[in-house]
């Protein structure tokens, strides 16, 4: 029989963590102060980032160590499985070879925990009692929760109402982890009491509820904030992903001609596509794809500026493609990619060329779940169905023009606490929201008026 | 570093089925025609089911082979890992070691797949175009949905209504694999539609749902019903979890003294524990434990009788151990294990001492359903909690004794469809439901006055 998943043992597991930095061409931009407009030191961050995760954030060093408790950890789900998708591959009667990582394995479900532990661990050595986060549909916070309950940390989660209310599953999950869950706007910080004052009925947002975790990490001295995307540090943590990978193709002696996954801060996406990319920098010809929402469409349709990561300006401004702080994205169901910015390394990638972003409408990737769940049996999550969406274009591409390509991707979760969201698609009720291109355009115009960074201008 | 994992690789996985009917010491007693009191033959069955689970319902056969198809679709997520619980042991500080068989790792999220893809392919090559099934929580209807999508055939589940309605989202996942599923009792079937004119509001039951699902097969000469428990096909089909869990085992240099799983219809329980209860029946010192709630305490306080499998009374009757067709257990929130029944085949070896029943407590389960969760990150789903507390038990008995037990058990499924069961356990709206002496009294009056099936006689 053919074999279906290449699995690595647990001693294959890799120990290091590969940081791209050491190997990008165009050198990255330093975040800068709101304030001075000067770049942010070490004791910027201090009060908010233990000091192990700040120097990873800047870090150099092409390979890092996974400390031995964190390798102790990730044996809980990890090495995950690479799968051959022959169910799907069968149903699209393409001559291309699909594979899939599957990320979905962790008790979390998805790819989060990946970097999750890794910042419980850092704080804990570090003397951290407390960590802080938002979560908007959830996943984030309950991966942070799994963690911190494996290393005895207490986990504080400002939820956004809406989702509070509207999802509870993943709010149970946290704290059936021991983790606690508050409803942001909330009254335990002032950034939530002054909005509350000014509208008691406020849904929230994520912009509101990183203020809180952020103030509510300031104002203690045992208690940190953590970030589930974005930075340096989240996305070296998640390319354990890829370097499992590219030992499983090996197994299956395959090279992929295309990588593809969903970027929304653009964690998973980095995960399964970083060390490819220091192949392609290396001279490997292969076509790394960043699938985003066509509601918001960072990559595609935003520049690169720098610009605060969240709505109410209290982070350092990130030198990123941004929609603007200021976009609300529409209310699409893969909520995880419903973000303004993208991260700066994914960002700077694009630029150069070594990352191609495409942007997908919500029912084509609805429909592109439905496929897989009937031919893979496994039911993804909303953001997931975007790379999956792009996985099947790319297939019958290959089809069309007869090429037996090698596509992998980076099925980053699994769909089983989003199933109202499928339920949505599969009465008639979920359509393709119109991009309101004026809504970008204000957006836009709302970038912070500081210097541009150096952009790529070279050609490939 | 320790293993934690061990994995079997796919060209290891088991050819063959167990079949324990060709070892138990005291034969079976068949399944008796409820008109006649005879014997059924394969022609009573022929209108439900297709002739070769027929056979194998009755099949003598020790080991028989699985077909190379359903090898191939229990590749999409089998082998499963065995894992020792390391942080469970750390945390009870028990010189027990512990292991788990991860069954949640299917689609489906729980060990159910495992017979759903073999009946399906079995009606798949018989002919069959449609299954009709009944489910209550949903575990099964969205196995068998899964199942069938797999091998084209239409599904259509009758669901619980009351379940229909409070659990959307199993619903949704049947529906996401292409299944239909309607609420019971429904206008569809005579059962339905007269149970609806005596009681337009009834919030149905699974007996009814049966009825339903018997009634649509036995009426469309395209259709079969399915059941995902009790009959000894579908805990043959299971057994693939203990013949890996002794390779295993055998990897990890380990023999098993204990072996747990939660017991409902048996199914779970049966396809960890039968290939060992082999080894038990050739000399082995094995205390093999079937843990089910004390509020339907089906072995331990129930007679060995014939019995009808449903509350209608339209089953064969089958030799087990029953509450009585007409029991109702208190709504607890392990739906899989409110069955007034216990499987044949674990009744005879419960009677011949070859198994040992338990009962435990709802808050009991679901404490050791947290503590799991944040030692070993997994949330359980809450039929999966009773296994998860006999092990704590055993593991703290082991402490007591200072004995360096080997426990091993079938961890069957995920909870995380289930999270309301948890956000009840931990707001404290749960309770230890009583139980109602008088009730099962009753519901034991009310056990079919048939000649009574032979007993166990001998001592151990």
């Amino acid at each position: 029989m053919e074999v279906k998943k290449f699995q690595l043992s647990e001693s294959e597991m890799p120990q290091q963590w590969y940081n791209v930095l050491a190997d990008m061409p165009t050198p990255m931009e330093p975040p800068l102060h709101p304030g001075t407009g000067q770049p942010v030191g070490p004791e910027d961050l201090a009060p908010i980032f233990p000091m192990p995760l700040i120097e990873q954030e800047v870090s150099s060093q092409q390979m890092i160590d996974i400390p031995e408790a964190v390798l102790e950890k990730y044996l809980i789900w990890r090495p995950t499985p690479l799968v051959r998708a022959r169910g799907l591959e069968k149903f699209l009667e393409t001559p291309a070879r699909i594979y899939f990582k599957n990320e979905g394995v962790s008790p979390a479900g998805s790819h989060k925990p990946n970097t999750a532990m890794a910042q419980a661990y850092y704080n804990k050595i570090s003397g951290t009692k407390r960590i802080t986060t938002e979560t908007g549909a959830g996943q984030w916070g309950s991966a942070l929760s799994f963690s911190c309950a494996m290393f005895g940390l207490e986990c504080r989660v400002f939820m956004v109402k809406v989702s509070y209310q509207q999802k509870p599953y993943r709010r149970i999950m946290m704290e059936t982890w021991g983790g606690s869950c508050v409803a942001s706007p909330s009254t335990e910080t002032q950034a939530g009491r002054k909005i509350l004052e000014q509208n008691p009925d406020s849904p929230g947002s994520l912009g509101i509820a990183i203020s809180e975790a952020v103030e509510a990490a300031v104002m203690d001295d045992d208690t940190k904030y953590s970030l589930g995307s974005v930075l340096n540090h989240v996305l070296l943590h998640q390319t354990v992903i890829g370097l499992e990978a590219q030992k499983q193709m090996e197994m299956a002696g395959e090279y992929p001609d295309v990588i593809i996954g969903c970027a929304g801060g653009g964690s998973n996406f980095a995960g399964l596509s970083l060390p490819f990319v220091r192949d392609k920098i290396n001279g490997k010809d292969i076509d790394i794809i960043a699938v985003e929402p066509a509601s918001c469409p960072t990559m595609t349709k935003g520049p690169f500026a720098y610009d605060f990561g969240d709505t109410v300006q209290m982070t350092p401004l990130l030198p990123m493609h941004t929609l603007g702080h200021s976009y609300v994205p529409a209310p699409i169901h893969a909520g995880g990619l419903r973000y303004h910015g993208m991260a700066p390394i994914i960002s700077q990638l694009v630029l150069d060329r070594l990352v191609r972003p495409e942007a997908l409408p919500q029912l084509e990737t609805f429909q592109a779940g439905i496929t897989f769940a009937r031919t893979e049996g496994f039911i993804s999550a909303p953001e997931t169905d975007h790379a999956v969406a792009a996985v099947i274009q790319e297939a019958l591409k290959a089809k069309e023009e007869g090429k037996e390509k090698v596509i992998l991707f980076n099925w980053s979760g699994h769909g089983l606490v989003d199933m109202a969201a499928y339920e949505a698609y599969l009465s008639g009720k979920l359509s393709n929201i119109a991009l309101a291109d004026e809504e970008i355009q204000r957006a836009l115009n709302d970038i912070a008026p500081l210097p541009k960074p150096k952009q790529y201008t070279g050609s490939h």
